[in-house]
């Protein structure tokens, strides 16, 4: 709702946007820091003097106790409701490897697995083969032809796979072939809805059939599964949506993948580091993109680990590339996670999520560092992550007045 | 919303569940508290223990500025959107004598009323006759029978009775016979839809005739009048949304009605106070349920009375109760109200009603003490009485992530 109507009002000229992401940063009391969080433990001036001439808040990605996935939380923090704009497992494994889906992709998870002699399924998993030789089977399997569809095979970690099928009238009504027991042969590839799945079943059955003569000899991967079809349906985009010329610079192919749904270009980061990435804003800003989304990865990764002194360096070395961006000439600045990932639960979490919002006209004055507790006591509140684009653009002067 | 990804998300294993609700528990400043609330007042060195450890917020029943009734003030709380979820007065009488209702069952209010010799009606309320008077007049229904349908009359107080009836094919598109006004007569029994009636019309109408037969040479209450009829629906169980393995411990029949209407099992109070209802909160835990509502009704009846005094002994006495809560082993306690009574009202009012989590991964160390001021500024904020039921899942694990 909120997001329609930002878009209705949406202006095509305004401030630049640089919405800086340091995934997962949100966290809960550590004990070895005496109950404090990593962002109040950690030593961070820069952020410290944007909070002070900033204002700050908290957004909920999702809803109040739900966890997001790196998808769900980037997509809310970009303006899109994810509970509105879901992404398909299938999908998301593509993204995830940095694959450009396009609009009536069919995408599929794939799990090479063991079969018996009797073409029962021994183990799922195929014994959770070396990435190595998951690379070797997906190269062979890539030849694999069928009229009228082009397929692409790719390769994701151990005995996971995935395969994206392009061509017309694809649907993604098709049970998985993956019966999720060992003893019990693969499905057949079967529609799940009364019509209209006619082609996918046999493109997808074609390929199966295909793909298990290139395996059968195989050891100890002599067989695939195919389960989480997902049609891709392109996300209206940035611009669409908001009039924006947006740019994605992040290390990540998970994160760049689900910056392109939305329409993001990506910019390079080179050496691959914030000083990289920070040079990749201040070039996009340069080629004339007014919105630019920043990601930094280790935040999340530290706190996935559990691990409270690293995930502090992190915050740390990001506070060090404050100036680099500030001198990038953004006219807002935005500071966020996508979700909150405590070190003690070492998973995304449902907590709210620290907001900084710096530029534009702004009740600041508020606030004096950007920590969890006085995020929660911010003069922007508690919000939807969707809502957030609405609040950059109207402090980028983007957004019309409502009604006369 | 929230709550349908909740119930999508939710997981059939995870930490055990304590609701503990102190009815009507909000409350304002009482002048002679020196601008205290209740929960100011009140010594409560086991909340503030709690309070310390977890997480405070406050949440809405059902919006903001709007005052509720026990009965959506529950359903809130358990995770049911009460303006979703609504429950017909002819239903909540019969649920608040404690009447099972079944899907289907016909609810009315029945009025024992004066008619005089014309027909007309001189009391509607037949000068209040006492609930000894009103139960004989019941007794002397009850046998009234009419084919193919079941009937129940049930006394409630006063000149207040009930009636159900059950059977197939009963509609609620029916109006009042009651026309609200002395010098009337009772109305006919008429549709209030073009179709679908015709049957609940016809076992009404024979009902009312048969009953007013009986009833037409009493004194006082020589006639009846009925309205509220409210076809009752089996809502969506706790455990078919969340996979819980529900139980209520309550003392009066209005809550247990409403716990009953969530699928909610009950376990019986010995004695009849919150010792008992620890007790029975604990068995529950034994006989393997995972989530557990435990109502304490008094704090409402003194805020009802206006009582401050009281009510500050009622909450004192729900802190001592505490400990032995704590001690049943529960993995998240939340102490809340179903709505606040604000003692100088004495009345339900729409005031947000304090929340207290403990347990789980939290922001703790915020709040020092259960208050509306405290709560207010809480970790957990300002959310929909709704919303609860997944802060709660997610506090005791059982919701998995929302996307990947």
């Amino acid at each position: 709702m909120s997001s329609n109507l930002a878009s209705r009002l949406s202006l095509d000229h305004g401030g630049k946007i640089l919405l800086a992401v340091m995934d997962g940063v949100g966290d809960i009391p550590i004990p070895e820091f005496d109950g404090l969080t990593p962002l109040e433990k950690a030593v961070t001036p820069n952020l410290d003097k944007l909070t002070a001439t900033g204002v700050l808040g908290q957004h909920l990605p999702v809803g109040r106790g739900i966890t997001p996935g790196s998808g769900p939380g980037h997509l809310s923090i970009f303006g899109y409701d994810p509970v509105e704009y879901l992404v398909g497992r299938g999908a998301l494994a593509a993204l995830g490897i940095g694959f450009e889906l396009k609009h009536g992709d069919l995408a599929a998870r794939i799990n090479f697995c063991t079969l018996g002699d009797n073409g029962v399924i021994l183990d799922r998993r195929a014994g959770r083969i070396s990435t190595e030789l998951c690379n070797e089977l997906v190269a062979e399997l890539k030849p694999i032809a069928i009229p009228g569809v082009e397929i692409f095979v790719e390769p994701v970690k151990e005995h996971r796979a995935c395969v994206i099928f392009r061509g017309p009238g694809l649907s993604e009504s098709i049970h998985d072939t993956d019966p999720g027991l060992v003893g019990e042969k693969p499905l057949p590839v079967t529609a799940s809805s009364s019509s209209g799945s006619e082609r996918a079943v046999h493109v997808v059955s074609e390929f199966i059939s295909k793909a298990s003569e290139i395996l059968k000899d195989k050891t100890p991967a002599n067989g695939l599964l195919l389960r989480g079809f997902a049609l891709h349906e392109d996300f209206p985009t940035l611009t669409g949506l908001y009039k924006l010329k947006p740019a994605a610079v992040a290390l990540y192919p998970m994160y760049r993948g689900v910056a392109s749904l939305v329409g993001m270009e990506q910019f390079q980061s080179n050496p691959a580091d914030l000083s990289g990435e920070i040079q990749a804003a201040d070039d996009a800003l340069n080629a004339g993109r007014d919105f630019v989304f920043l990601h930094h990865k280790y935040t999340d990764s530290s706190g996935e680990d559990g691990d409270h002194e690293r995930k502090v360096a992190e915050i740390e070395k990001f506070d060090r590339a404050v100036p680099g961006l500030l001198q990038c000439g953004f006219d807002v600045i935005c500071i966020t996670g996508d979700h909150s990932t405590p070190c003690p639960m070492k998973l995304h979490s449902w907590h709210p999520v620290p907001v900084l919002i710096h530029g534009g006209p702004q009740r600041t004055g508020w606030s004096s560092r950007f920590t969890e507790k006085e995020a929660a006591a911010g003069a922007l509140g508690t919000f939807h992550g969707h809502e957030l684009m609405s609040l950059l653009l109207a402090a980028a002067g983007r957004l019309a007045k409502f009604g006369a």
